[in-house]
């Protein structure tokens, strides 16, 4: 239960300050030339500690390769790769010990497991998703084979609605801002709430070029379905949707069918997406992050024995989850294509049987 | 590709035009007295034709359990359930052999194919849902016997929101609506639609009662992300909410957070899951379905030679896919509950250890 | 728990005395000529009651086809087919309704779910192994599209072995034989424990041949742990081997080892496979079958109330399950290669790479 | 394609002169006492190095547990393990770069993946098979808490077959032999084999003791299938029996069952499996080993490039890879009861009601 995808499959382990977090990318394709600075990059990307805008906590999230590559090349066999934890501060976490933090899983891993590593989450701290930016990194690289590219930046920020979305301009912003009109004030409400002590939610948008048509596995792995799934499953994200998503729940049929002309489609409402199945069109996601529950606020809460309290957190937190969750939503989603690329091989005859004849 | 679940799985068959529906479900434990007249209720309430506000093909949707019952009782072998066609109009189908209708699967999956069984949608049509409705029934029998109950409604058409959420009001709605006072203007809204020849989109919202704390798998069969997937992956669902969702995104940590008193949680904005673990409070979620793309308005699409054309749709179809919709999402939403309670037992090393020693 | 196989997957369903018995076949690639004619033919190999060396237990074993098929050619849908049970004659087992069979699993199933279907051993039958013939059935035709063969035949009764394996004649043969030297003496011991009423075990070969070099996933899903898996699982089979098997544990590496020389290996003491993955060899199996545990005479048991009984069982039973059992074999080998070939695309970057860019 | 398990899956990686290897083993309920030195010690029995029987290979196996253990107790998260490798000699195989050595995995790795990691056969070595150690010692924590013992030992070497099964004396044998008046013939064979750079098969024969009635999930995951896959995918095993295994396929119906009184079985030639279902008797398989596929003979083969050459081998090799692959075999066998523990949970209504409603 701590794996995902189904013929590029990964597996994470690792708690937020134990020794260390890692990764097992398992069905690469023998071949690939594996690329360690980008994936180093794609990390740098996501780890803490860059900007005023995210939790102090400094980690290098410096990732070692340990299997599955020889020469350069991916040899088939599983990938490992490890990041140490190297600046924990369990202290921080010990006047939590007893305390269910509101927001957070403390309270239902606790009942579940009977237990629980109080330390920072545990494993269920977003320190996880640094495995995930590993494993996605490669997924990425993968991709570029076929020249499909995952992008992403911060669509919104405590209501402040980007009104273009500028991919490139998201990879240079500190915020990942998709609107450079919008980025300042987006700034200025992160460090509102941060001076209040206090959090902002946010929304990341990804776009999916070039993914050929076919992609998804009808009925019970639809593209879409497992898009949501991988979201979904992301720390702190609450809702997730597809090209006009809620909006098209209140428009017509002949508003939000996309006609199709020999060019292609004359719009995207659909988001890429048809019957689960890409379309060939560009793959458009929303992806909606609450706000960080970890606000040194105080707040009232029960003890492991049941006893109310209130109480202020310590440590070092992000005011906006959004801002590095969303390398972790390309992560995820080059993952969930590079996965389904493997799987609709072989969907249709012909060219399986090619694939053997040849 | 055409399963979901992990412990009680559940296998889908059949065409819309084909000889027959079906399911295959497995892993229920052995002793549960199916109730075959519940099933065929649950059957009857997604089961077409039943007023103006549906597709006019009339289908008896007659259950019949082929496996996996013996006097009564569920054997823990695989209960197959198979429901024949009876009223397919294929006829109506020959006109669109060649053509991709808007909005549907049938460009995807023709390309990822190399064919198409273009009657009514083949698989990808909607009447494939009878088969998860089959198999909810039996999971719903199962929840009972932990007195968990899955309700849904329609809360909103075509922009009209309800106001209230009334689930034992829903139950005789023939819309299924959640609001009564909205009801009316609600259905207004789907007649004017087909009149003009056209389709509304609609919302499904999903209300669990009495989940025990502790279900969902961290971290990557999550409460959430399962239910995720569980309802986009129904045809025309394009977006999915737990909780305040798409809110909390443009809320303060201060806000979102849910406090907890000896009582339990002082607010549900987390819709009852945290760190993808049921926390006990009642678990919401809002599914989006957009409009259905059959509509009768002439359309401009492509041929499968590639030639523009324009066309208008014939054959019997949901002027608003939504209403069925929900019947879905409540029979996907309770698989996914009885799946995590399955897959819940042995977290915990001291029930597992009671569980052989007693 | 009812499904077999990770890209091509097949789910049974069905009790030896219930409506209906039948399989769900997810994944066949679209547009392969479904030849339902031959479906039925090997049905009719494996079905009941063709001569005294089987079981009287007169079934038709028509196998019916409920979707996944258009216009002749499978869809890329799952393939449902159903075999209705017409001779059963469930008054023969009242009298066991009680009784644990030895060598039967009346005995673990009862304490496994705390009920049973004692109708003809419910779910344990035999029986149930019509659906996967039936499924291997359209995998020989996926494999037929390679030249890949699967044959088999009978080549050990009670302890008489053939000397030599003539899978032509072994088609032919009522009781499968593999070598028409031997055949008749294995007949009479099968006829002489029938006359004893008792049983015989015996050993099914299976040859796999034109197999690509390749197949087989390392290090849990080769192609041998899963064949071995495969035939295990097949009712009655107590050991299986690949290639020498048994032999090569007590021989010299030396005299193991197959050289290789320009044109090939020298020798086959592999069985085909290595390191889990086909070599371009036969592959070969020997799969060892206990003796039907249904036998006349009289026997010593317990009941369900754990009293001690002496029973004699009545109904219609095959004296030698491995004739039959031979063709199950034939079917589990088809399917675990057609799924090899399937999870084997993909395990290399440039045919990845060529699969989508062509 | 590198995991095993249903519900307590584990997953390893790593190369056998790589940096690591190691192991991810998740689904092991949460407070488990975790006693790393009970983990080395079984890892000691397998570590190479101890004797002339061995590989001359020394490696400490040093095992260090990276998460999933928090205060000594396992926390319900994934348990990653890493081995280092410390003694490697890949020079050792500079000369076999371009060799297809025979017996071996290099020939169909190669044609496989287009290319393979030669050192020391990379993953296909049996240095592999110590993160299975490392997790079936986890699987046996768990089984000691419900008094399951997995026990092993070489019960047959180059032929000479041990007549009686000493499972206590086999722990402090060098070889792990089961009977102590044949362990010095063995250890004749062995050494014989070795000076004359050659190596010997053998058999490893696993008893598991006390495991309860009910365990195995028909039809497609018994519990001897599933033990037959375990057994099958260890490095060099060729055949796999339970119980009588073979002698089975030559005996009649009434020897072969075991009748039952009241104070249980009266014989076992089931193995404790009937119907896929273990019935609460001793489980016993018997595990061929072939002989190393490394010796120092000359041989014949080709390379890379299909030129025959003649090669002699060079490096250190175990001469009966069977003495440390008994080790294994328990491991796996552990790790297979273990799941099937998990797996069972949910079988029957009444047993899942209670465990959450008390």
């Amino acid at each position: 239960m701590n794996s995902f995808g189904m013929k590029l499959k990964f597996s994470t382990f690792g708690e937020s300050h134990g020794k260390a977090l890692g990764c097992l990318l398992d069905g690469v394709p023998a071949g690939l030339e594996i690329d360690e600075e980008f994936i180093q990059a794609e990390l740098n990307r996501r780890k803490p500690g860059k900007s005023e805008f995210e939790t102090a906590r400094k980690e290098d999230d410096k990732v070692e390769i340990l299997s599955g590559i020889f020469e350069g090349l991916s040899t088939g066999t599983p990938i490992a790769m490890i990041i140490y934890n190297t600046n924990q501060k369990s202290k921080d976490y010990t006047n939590i010990k007893d305390i269910f933090r509101p927001g957070h899983a403390d309270f239902t891993y606790f009942h579940k497991y009977g237990l629980r590593d109080y330390r920072g989450g545990g494993r269920s701290s977003a320190r996880e998703t640094a495995a995930r930016v590993a494993a996605g990194a490669i997924a990425k690289l993968m991709l570029k084979k076929l020249d499909i590219e995952v992008l992403s930046g911060l669509s919104e920020v405590d209501g402040i609605k980007s009104e273009n979305f500028n991919y490139e301009y998201a990879k240079q912003s500190i915020i990942y801002a998709l609107d450079s009109t919008k980025e300042n004030e987006q700034k200025q409400r992160i460090l509102n709430a941060k001076n209040n002590h206090d959090s902002v939610g946010g929304v990341s948008r990804v776009l999916i070029k070039n993914a050929p048509i076919g992609l998804g596995q009808p009925l019970y792995y639809k593209l879409d379905a497992v898009l949501a799934d991988a979201m979904m499953g992301i720390n702190a994200v609450k809702a997730v949707e597809i090209g006009d998503g809620i909006l098209s729940a209140s428009s017509l049929g002949s508003q939000n069918n996309d006609e199709i002309c020999k060019a292609g489609f004359k719009s995207n409402h659909a988001g890429g997406i048809l019957g689960g199945i890409s379309n060939g069109e560009d793959i458009v996601m929303n992806v909606y992050f609450k706000p960080t529950p970890s606000i040194f606020k105080e707040q009232h809460t029960i003890t492991t024995n049941n006893e109310e309290v209130n109480f202020s957190l310590k440590g070092r937190h992000d005011p906006c989850v959004a801002i590095r969750g969303t390398v972790v939503c390309e992560a995820m989603a080059a993952l969930v294509i590079a996965d389904m690329l493997l799987l609709n091989l072989g969907s249709n005859m012909d060219k399986f049987v090619q694939y053997y004849k040849t």
